[in-house]
């Protein structure tokens, strides 16, 4: 069980890969971003990405369940404030495996609420050739470990 | 049919609703941010939130659904290299109705590539009590009109 305190600035998380299949992409882009060059393979062809490419919706949503996968954020974490700086660098296609890579970068006591504190983290997606597809930055608040003791006198 | 050339800076669009069930909370934690506060009802009360919440990616990738339903993309849009300045600034419950606003803050013809410009559009996610829970920039890259006859000297 780790809790804010067991982090530390300079950490880094290496997760497993996802494949994302033909069907995942077009599933998703049914759902949620129904743009051509997402959902349908014939039109795909005839726009700049020369076929079908995944969602960049969908690439963020598995880059950060495949962290999460990594249990580090399983007991401690109540959520995020927010995104920043998120970047699509190369088109994800069928048959891309995607693996995640995660580094601590700021780490911060919360002032006005003493039980927990806040991190800023890295994300890196990178495929199976090694070609970084999308980077951003998430603050993530996580929880204190709580004292051994109760303190003395609670206000 | 619109195309970069057909939008101006200030444009203001507005979404239907779309009312998240419990179930549609459950279902997309499940999948993508298996977070307890996102997906156990039982576990969630004793988070801060005081019970289920949905996952803010859920929010963002309906936000953009809701939008592109608009119809306004449709044709031009030729994909996004990234967004910014994403908050998470309230929780969303099961049964709250979510509804987007966006706006072209900015217009960029592209020096690069002739036949297209970028735009960027703020958004904003509000509840059916006017309340807005997210919000986040966008840059969306848009095809140019294709000129009535083939410019004289084609480079």
């Amino acid at each position: 069980m780790r809790y804010f305190d067991d982090f530390a600035v300079g950490e880094q998380f290496r997760s497993r890969g996802v494949t994302l299949s033909e069907a995942a992409i077009l599933d998703f882009a049914l759902k949620y971003d129904p743009q051509r060059f997402h959902l349908d393979v014939e039109a795909a062809r005839e726009t700049p990405y020369g076929g079908l490419i995944a969602s960049g919706f969908q690439t963020l949503v598995l880059a950060f369940r495949m962290f999460l996968q990594l249990g580090e954020f399983d007991h401690a974490s109540v959520g995020s404030p927010g995104m920043d700086e998120l970047r699509w660098l190369a088109p994800v296609r069928p048959g891309d495996t995607l693996r995640t890579f995660a580094e601590i970068l700021e780490k911060t006591p919360s002032r006005s609420k003493p039980d927990r504190g806040s991190m800023v983290l890295g994300f890196r997606v990178v495929t199976q050739r090694d070609e970084t597809v999308m980077t951003f930055r998430t603050t993530v608040i996580l929880l204190r470990r709580p004292p051994a003791e109760p303190p003395s006198s609670s206000a």
